[in-house]
């Protein structure tokens, strides 16, 4: 544990000025950054840091070796990611060993992040510590100018790739609800909020907080809907 | 809606480097500073800022009538607490028709904030901006340095106000929980989440990212805890 050690840092839901004060310092002072994205594309947390980084400063990018070609119920696809996580742990953590490495992860890296992979890798073998970020869905229901969550309301934070049954249970049973991971599955989400009786009052943040930020009613949008989208439902609970 | 506006700052979890960059610099030149505090106290919004606060700006002390002296299902709260929100709004919109006024916030504005009772009020009458924050939440779960949700985890956030029966119950049909609002309710919470089979995988976080930030195993807390205290359990989805 002598010499360097990993930070990763939570770049928040888009917006450059949503960054920590921390993770704003750490970015443009480090020397050493590394971040995924898919591969032959810029990445999202790249994209956040853009204009930010040290000239002199050594960028790893850590391209997914897949992403939606081979789905995470095939053994497969487990097989392939857990050597790519072993592959960069091994790297991240021999760098380490003399530089500070920073990994960079768009909004807060212990809520659904990828580098939570590499964090129970490098956990034991090298010093790692963690910047929290600003949510996405944060971002999100800020952009729909409503509150989520009022006095007891409660909040259930689903990924759209579950049954749907399980979407249309999960929407019923709750006050405020948001949706991750929609892409693909923008119509079995659909259904179900129709089911439970709540689309008309759900909302889709495309981008939350970026430049081409767009709110729409879930009614309303598009077939399909970019990989940054998260739908919300607000909660109704007790206001004085 | 001309001349000022009002803005309300998320100013994160407690430690002032995890504030927003944007956040820390409106915070750094604003003229006009409000905060929500119970009476006699420092107020936690205000804590955060410390140092922070032009020489010259003017402070504006929101105390809370009641707190916890009336119950919130006692219609005398619901009366008083009304009455204060209306005169601090239209108190804020007349200064917001010259001035721009900060509205402090601690965590995140949207998600169980009081300023929302304000913005309900202002915001057919004045210009409002809300910029979010890092949520306590977060806060917390990085400090117990294990992360929230993998994969397709369920997050359920609840505040321990609810009935033991309807916390043992969305404690059990959840991957990830997320305890809010504990306070008195410590016992309570307890006894829920060991009738749901959770209590041991369950951990208490008093001022999570504060000096004297502490991470407890549930089972094994004081009788006491100070208000700024959030349970965690951990979601266990899938991870290659």
């Amino acid at each position: 544990m002598s010499g360097g050690r990993i930070i990763c840092v939570g770049l928040g839901p888009g917006d450059p000025e949503l960054m920590s004060v921390r993770s704003d310092r750490l970015v443009r002072g480090a020397a050493h950054v590394a971040y995924f994205r898919k591969k032959g594309y810029e990445g999202q947390a790249r994209r956040i840091v853009e204009g930010m980084l040290r000239a002199d400063a050594t960028e790893y990018a850590m391209d997914y070796p897949v992403t939606t070609e081979i789905h995470f119920s095939d053994p497969e696809y487990n097989r392939v990611m857990a050597g790519f996580y072993d592959l960069w742990a091994e790297k991240l953590c021999d760098l380490a060993g003399t530089e500070t490495v920073l990994v960079l992860c768009e909004g807060d890296p212990f809520f659904y992040g990828s580098f939570m992979h590499l964090y129970t890798r490098l956990r034991e073998r090298c010093a790692v510590e963690i910047v929290p970020g600003i949510t996405g869905m944060s971002g999100c229901w800020t952009a729909t100018g409503e509150p989520i969550t009022w006095g007891d309301d409660v909040l259930t934070v689903v990924t759209a790739t579950m049954s749907e049954a399980d979407l249309t249970a999960r929407a019923r049973e709750t006050d405020a609800l948001v949706v991750m991971k929609i892409g693909r599955n923008l119509d079995k989400l659909k259904r179900a909020l129709t089911a439970a009786g709540r689309l008309a009052d759900a909302w889709l943040v495309e981008r939350g907080t970026m430049p081409d930020q767009k709110v729409h009613r879930l009614a309303q949008v598009p077939e399909k809907v970019p990989y940054f989208s998260i739908v919300v439902v607000h909660g109704q609970g007790r206001r004085p």
